[in-house]
């Protein structure tokens, strides 16, 4: 399902039982960040309707042992029948710069393109650096922040990504 | 698109630039419950995608001077091709008792039922006795609360309505 995995790492569909593990490795991955509120605002943007109803472009990554090595949730969008959009993808600290996250979201690539979409969105905070020069060596284009994006407060940096050249490499 | 709705009321689809002034009136119409921190729940849960990805089975409804009287979003599964899901509703206090929810419901049900879909599904907390009334009378069948539903500590009832039979009246 996805090629270029490091060793030791398999990817299937997400599942509904995946929920809460998803949700217990961010705690862990993203460092007790905002502890509580961290943790209840990222419970917030990854409700279990995400592990129900868009299982079939969403991806989860284990380690022999079953652990979460990371994850990606992405849709297709009702509205556009061009447009695919990744919600939430996160990696194991441990794994990073293995090209986990780039095989993750080849894989997501490919899946919109054979469904017929020409282009990818998603939205990082501008404080998420490590997150913007990812999916600029990814070859998205990066918009300039845009203040209280999804809602008051929450400014965001918006990501395209051209399909119709094909997946990136 | 939208019958049996009080006079000077009109509904159309959700669109991209509906976003803010949803969030706006919801902190209005919840009463500041939770104050900053609601309004920060709530933006988590309605992101822009919403407004951008499943307009076309979500709903605004509007007064005649264009304020906001209501409105739900709500999408099909992509990985359940019988089910429909509404992730979020609501009706201005000051027009409760007026049939708008479930007009809005009852809209939602026959585009879901002309895509195919069997079924509807949402959840509610278990606070939110109102909703949960609801539901109920609108023939969703409610499960038992669930603890943690949708992550730690965010415990929730399930709602499922049979389609098979017809719409809600």
């Amino acid at each position: 399902m996805i090629n270029d995995l490091p060793a030791g790492l398999s990817a299937r569909h997400l599942r509904e039982d995946d929920h809460l593990r998803v949700l217990a490795v961010l705690d862990t991955w993203w460092g007790g960040l905002k502890a509580e509120a961290g943790a209840r605002e990222r419970a917030l943007l990854l409700p279990r309707l995400y592990f129900q109803h868009f299982t079939t472009t969403s991806f989860l990554v284990e380690h022999e042992d079953g652990e979460v090595a990371a994850f990606l949730v992405g849709f297709l969008s009702q509205t556009d029948p061009e447009t695919a959009y990744v919600h939430f993808a996160g990696v194991d600290p441990a794994l990073h710069g293995q090209g986990v996250a780039r095989a993750l979201y080849r894989a997501f690539c490919t899946l919109a393109r054979s469904h017929g979409r020409r282009r990818v969105h998603c939205v990082t905070s501008p404080e998420n650096t490590a997150s913007q020069a990812f999916h600029t060596r990814l070859g998205f284009t990066a918009s300039a922040v845009r203040p209280h994006y999804d809602g008051p407060g929450l400014a965001r940096v918006t990501f395209t990504l051209d399909l119709t050249q094909g997946t990136p490499r």
